[in-house]
């Protein structure tokens, strides 16, 4: 089997990509939402196939890859609902007066698609963030045709998933080129993706590296493209001292979990954990390192995972000033994750930023502060990250408002009390952070406000009624929520 | 007087700025409007001197800058207006259902500044793109403190506003660092305030040249930031056969207006005519090229846009199979535009990049096609506009639909049967469009969607009512339209 999708095959899908999209761009919301929910079924019905590839190719647990599917599927069916309500089109309407002078134009705006949409699916997700996942939902609702590469790592899956999108846009009858499936394990199929002129933005989930090598390659075109990488990210948790005082040891039990859930590979993984240095943060460690001993060595994603994780904890560990609190009592077999704690100073912390890097997989690392003002240093010296979480009580809220301020700050979810794995899909979630957890902090890749990232505004001037786009037409044919003279409403415009 | 700010001070600014938006930004709604609306009313008391200043420095006819400074203080109020609505908090909330399995988590997101905004204002537009204008307003309303890197070619106008805002900020008890103003002409001040690590997202107007550089800067930066610049742009105008038929001399006395209207110095300037060699066209050149040698020269902005009007100008004029059509009759005095039309074939049209490039000044080119197909492949060759306009009766629309969708996907504004020149400011304006017009398609830098420019969504996962911002509690003090599970709303939420 060839690992790479030739040059003048990829050329091919890009121009039938390009040609789909001046088609499918007029297709309407009901008919985009339809296609939609047909993939949903088209997976439903390969799941048990899917399931069992993915599960070879990826050494996720069954449950995981069951309940992922499902996950694969709500979001295309909830984006879909999303997509027929149509508030995403932002549609605005500022009527005519000519009664102004100079007289005033009509002018309405709404949401248009920008093109071709490349998606590079995640390792770690083989289905919701990946081939049918949350990057081509969201492309698919906003009117955009998708080229995805599928991950080498589970091309399978990725290629079966490709099959139950191809079956439903053959249902559907989609326009040619509406998606097409790319294999590439070398660098040039990637570039060659992203360089393409027709090629409109790009989705990627995956490493620091290859998100930021997307991000200048779209930014060496001659036509820059908006790129949507979520990359890294460590996720810190802050622990103040009066609920650290109230409940050490019922937070620690929670964070044990929560750092070698799926063996800690979720981007969402809470790799830091900043506490005052004192009795309660002693019992936290002590309970913490009791559960992380207690959790099993597991088979990583693929080797390539399961080696970057040894590296990175390796040379983490090796830095000065870093203790290693606790490992699994299991030793670990070939290929599986290790559970690891460790810890370390405030003042190393700050002074040593290879200790702010992700190490992917089960390992989390206690920074201790000598007092709030130690850790409000931390806070400072830290970069983007996806979520912050703050364990605290509603006085250790208010007492700390600067510090709470400045974590608040860093991320796209602040979390009070709470995990922050576990990535809610609904329209209030915020899964982009800024630089470097991703390149563009002010989208979300989950939740239907993703459907946003594909799209751009298009006023129309002076332009007839029954010319428009349903969207923008007086009567509201559509039945969306609009702005209309600066006005929420779904009522249809009464002309003069 | 010194024409660079030195670097130390504007290390204070971006320091001072920095430690203003931790305190700015928790400014209310109706603080932030009330800052604006004084700025308005600190520029209006000004408004004799700022126009004779501006009168001196930019040769534009007072009765523009009246116009313009009127244009100016209607933006502060109206995106005042806007901030206090709140729409553009995008407010969205999800409510916990803790019966399902996993519980799902109360989660609740709105838009927040993004930090520091360094503006660099448009010598066309000394108010309403510049140290008072159009981005700084949106920044201040979305709670980012801005500073303004005033433009050389009027410097002393530049300065009087500046003084308005300080005048403002002070009478607001607006924190330090707010707002600064800087002097630079040269290359270095520019790239010390895009590099500067509390820099946070940039507004420009100008030439490409200038525009891409920021935008490059941007990225290169360790932690890369966002760059709204509006750049050049040809504003095509294509002309269908009906309506040509119908109306070809009417239409040429108007664009003969709009191609010289303040000496063309607009970034909506038409500077490409596309027509169906025929007849019809034959009457719209003779037409437009009377009014155009009627048009007397007058003074541009300043030497360096005038020299560089000339050499473009002839540029253009020397390509093979350009024909000069018509100038002014009345021959131009020293840094006066020269009013200009000149005509190629759609052929040569296509073939030559040079011809595609913006001619800043009275100048127009009439492309000649011989058919739709030759109209189609111009508009294919064309790259990313500010506007597009269709000349077209419903018949033409309706009949030529794939060459509408093509012009239509050029642009960020489609206008049918008007000019370009005029960009109202209202909330369904998109002032706009695809690269190089602008550097990000997605946004408008016209109308107070502008204020989303400078903001990023932050989720709020697990908060008490009482500690969430107020734009997000339950109750809704702020009276603001959200989005309640799924549903748009000003209602309170009832909790279980």
């Amino acid at each position: 089997m060839k690992d790479d999708t030739p040059m003048p095959e990829i050329e091919k899908c890009m121009e039938s990509a390009w040609r789909a999209f001046h088609v499918y761009k007029k297709y309407s919301l009901r008919e985009r939402a339809h296609f939609m929910r047909t993939i949903a079924a088209e997976l439903e019905k390969r799941s048990e196939l899917l399931i069992a590839t993915a599960a070879a190719e990826t050494h996720l647990p069954i449950e995981r890859l069951q309940s992922e599917l499902k996950r694969t599927t709500f979001q295309l069916t909830s984006y879909a609902d999303a997509c027929e309500r149509g508030d995403w089109l932002e549609a605005r309407v500022d009527t005519a007066d000519s009664n102004r002078m100079p007289a005033k134009p009509d002018l309405r705006k709404m949401q248009v698609p920008l093109g071709p949409v490349v998606v590079f699916g995640a390792s770690n997700f083989p289905f919701a963030y990946s081939t049918a996942g949350g990057d081509t939902a969201c492309a698919l609702a906003a009117g955009c045709p998708v080229v995805v590469k599928g991950h080498p790592a589970h091309i399978k899956t990725s290629e079966l998933a490709a099959e139950a999108i191809l079956a439903a846009a053959k249902a559907c009858h989609m326009p040619d080129g509406i998606f097409a499936h790319i294999r590439g394990a070398s660098f040039e199929v990637g570039k060659a993706l992203v360089m393409h002129p027709h090629t409109k933005a790009v989705g990627f989930t995956g490493s620091f590296q290859g998100g930021k090598q997307l991000f200048d390659w779209a930014h060496q075109r001659k036509e820059p493209i908006p790129v949507f990488a979520e990359m890294g990210s460590i996720n810190p948790v802050f622990l103040l001292p009066e609920k650290m005082k109230e409940s050490a040891a019922e937070v620690a039990k929670q964070y044990g979990a929560s750092i070698t859930l799926n063996v800690g590979q979720f981007c969402t993984n809470p790799g830091l954990l900043i506490g005052i240095d004192n009795e309660d943060l002693n019992i936290f460690i002590k309970v913490l390192s009791k559960e992380i001993s207690g959790v099993l060595p597991e088979p990583m994603l693929h080797q390539g995972i399961c080696e970057n994780f040894y590296n990175k904890r390796s040379n983490a560990l090796s830095q000065s000033h870093v203790e290693l609190l606790a490992v699994s009592q299991t030793s670990p077999k070939e290929n599986e994750g290790y559970p690891t704690l460790a810890a370390t100073s405030a003042e190393a912390f700050i002074n040593n930023p290879i200790l702010h890097e992700e190490v992917f997989g089960p390992y989390s690392l206690i920074v201790k502060c000598r007092n709030i003002a130690e850790m409000m240093a931390v806070a400072r010296c830290l970069e983007g990250q996806l979520t912050s979480t703050l364990i605290a009580t509603d006085n250790d809220v208010i007492n700390n408002e600067e510090l709470v301020s400045q974590i608040q700050n860093l991320c796209g979810r602040f979390i009070l009390n709470g995990v922050p794995t576990g990535v809610e899909v609904c329209l209030a979630m915020q899964h982009g952070g800024p630089f470097p957890a991703t390149t563009d902090s002010r989208f979300t890749s989950v939740g239907a406000d993703g459907i946003k990232r594909f799209t751009r505004p298009v006023a129309f001037q002076n332009w007839p009624n029954h010319l428009l786009p349903d969207a923008l037409k007086d009567e509201n044919p559509l039945g969306i929520w609009r702005t209309v003279n600066n006005t929420f409403t779904r009522d249809k415009i009464i002309s003069d």
